[in-house]
């Protein structure tokens, strides 16, 4: 079990590297097993080549090392937070992408302005308020994943599985390691395009409702008829 | 000839990932045979790597699958309203391409502000109208097609081989797969250098029409002078 | 001898290939045996890949094939006139290449905002005027040549050896074709920046001409001391 | 002792290559043997295919050469000023990276809008003053040097390890050519966000001072937590 978690949480972070979501250390990716309590996470600051399984960090939900030599990744506290705060996911992934960190640092939320947006986030891409001087100085790892936690409290945080951290960066989730991954390639890719959209157009219409959810569900509904099943 | 045909067809799909306009399973090239009224068309939602001809899914102008075990691109049913719309087309390309996505999703057509755009497209590249919310939840990839087909009718859809889907990307199509692909990648292009001279220059003056047909005609009219023959 | 001026000239437009200027069939480099009154210019429409320096077609000055099976580049006319009207440069270089062409679209000139530009350009890269309906209808790349060598004609060519026409795209030269695509490159390098540049601060001081002749005299001038000699 | 600088200084130089910092000859990065007194730097105008170690130029702080059979770059002797400015580095690295460069061009400070910023530079990354016409007419690559170290001189060069010169580029440096280069890598991403954000946000604010601290000491200070130890 926890060689296929490592497996699958490596390959996350590889999969990082090869969509050039990060430039030389930056980024982390973890996955959890919901049946042992327990989290693969990346090491921190260690080169993506030559990384392998047993390099990855083993802990339990509080953050104690299981297993692993080295120091996991420095934002685990905030991957925990959001384990804990969201039952339903599997995997988080942490980059500084340039466009989603861009709009992070704009303190803009990414406007849904087109299918592509609508396939994979149910609505704006929202962006964090700005952290206290209290919450930055202690435990401001933990207090990162509160601060997206509570953003969170009364929606669904698989209907929008990503945020912009306000100053900082991009956090995104999903079932598991691998498809947190994705879903951070996927806002990248919408991040740069609504980047060119709103440059073109200082104030573009929003995809209406009607079509966002057509998009959404064609493809995660119970009735969704994209791809091979 | 379907042999020729899923050849074809496969490489038109390959060619918008070497040129880097499509993400994941994003994006779907088909290709008709007019004589046997046959289309040849991506499956859903397969990654490109690996992909082979017998892949590819055979209908009908119908929809009706008639070679092929995998589903077919969900946005069959638009490619079949353009093939029925526009007679002497032979390919259509859709993609998710960065640049001419962003113009979609600013709802701005394509100015043609050079020679580039001219030597392709005789005149600005549009964008549909925004669908309705009938249109949106019945028959939903139809009626893209039909939205698309009604913008032509009063036009010639050799002249302009290109339109931008509003709030969703562009679609392209051309005598064969190969030149619906091959339009695509110039689309991006051109959409790409129009976003840099409009962001320099709000209004730049579009190419004047003498200038306009002169580029087209030299490489489209009965006299083209551009290539060996 | 035209052996020698066939592999220049190929490895010159295949620099343009490498350096990412061209796309498919676009672009064109020439260059010219001034002893010999022969040029050596790209064939129209070929692919870059497989192209042999027996693909070259070599003209004289009038534009009559001397040797080639295959028809010159369209954009022939224009070469011969820049080698007509320029006695000092032995190549030229035609593109559609992204940055330096947003600039021609936009019809500006690309103002001379640093050193890295001054290290090649001593001062703007001007941008021609429009062509007249009468110019693009006869002779339409004679005349093209003819815009620009009017535009030079008060100014040194070696000077600022790049020029915009409006509305098209950049035409380069140099003593070599080697060195009018190294121009080529370097442009689009200059004005990928100055677009930066400009779209952070509308109206950027330009560098002062004490600062511009410093450094393209130490590359250019008779003291130059940059590089080995 | 100097085999060691002679490589480091070659991988320093080489990995502005690899990260795409550097177009044909341009760029160069040093570094210092302190105990020695003497500086390794690439030579100037020579490609970087097939640079050896033994093609470095050995200099004296005065810019005699040591050792080298070739000239050292023209900056050498801004290089030579900084060395001697600030005893605390080891390394320098100048580039003309595309969006580092167009930030010096439009004559704008990068200011600090998020924690990749504050992970490396501890504030803005500052523009320096022009220079006179005196300075650029004599010992211009001297004088170079002096207006950035006049620029920090009420300042610690380590909490901000790199300066945009005003119309030309950034210097950037540190305790090895390494980290030179690093930080030369990690200021070109940073600017390419902040042109992105600002572009989105004419005025975004910029980290507050508490947050920006966290982030520098949580890398940087004595008490850091980033990384094996």
């Amino acid at each position: 079990m926890l060689e296929d978690l490592r497996a699958q949480v490596l390959e996350a972070n590889l999969e990082l590297v090869r969509r050039g979501l990060v430039l030389y250390t930056f980024g982390n990716a973890s996955g959890i097993s919901r049946a042992e309590g327990l989290v693969a996470i990346k090491p921190s600051g260690v080169p993506y080549e030559g990384m392998r399984p047993e390099h990855l960090v083993i802990t339990d939900l509080d953050g104690r090392i299981v297993e692993g030599a080295l120091r996991p990744s420095s934002d685990l506290a905030t991957h925990l937070v959001l384990y804990r705060a969201f039952p339903g996911i599997g995997g988080v992934v942490h980059t500084h992408s340039r466009f989603a960190t861009a709009w992070a640092q704009a303190r803009r939320p990414i406007p849904c302005l087109g299918t592509t947006h609508a396939d994979y986030f149910r609505g704006p891409v929202p962006v964090t308020r700005a952290m206290s001087q209290r919450e930055i100085e202690t435990a401001y790892e933990a207090n990162t994943g509160e601060v997206i936690a509570r953003h969170f409290a009364a929606g669904d945080p698989m209907q929008v599985p990503a945020v912009l951290v306000a100053g900082h960066g991009p956090f995104c989730w999903g079932p598991t390691a691998a498809e947190a991954a994705h879903n951070a390639v996927i806002l990248e890719y919408v991040a740069e395009m609504a980047y060119y959209s709103v440059t073109l157009a200082e104030a573009p219409s929003e995809l209406d409702p009607v079509h966002l959810d057509k998009h959404f569900l064609r493809k995660h509904g119970t009735a969704a008829y994209y791809g091979q099943k």
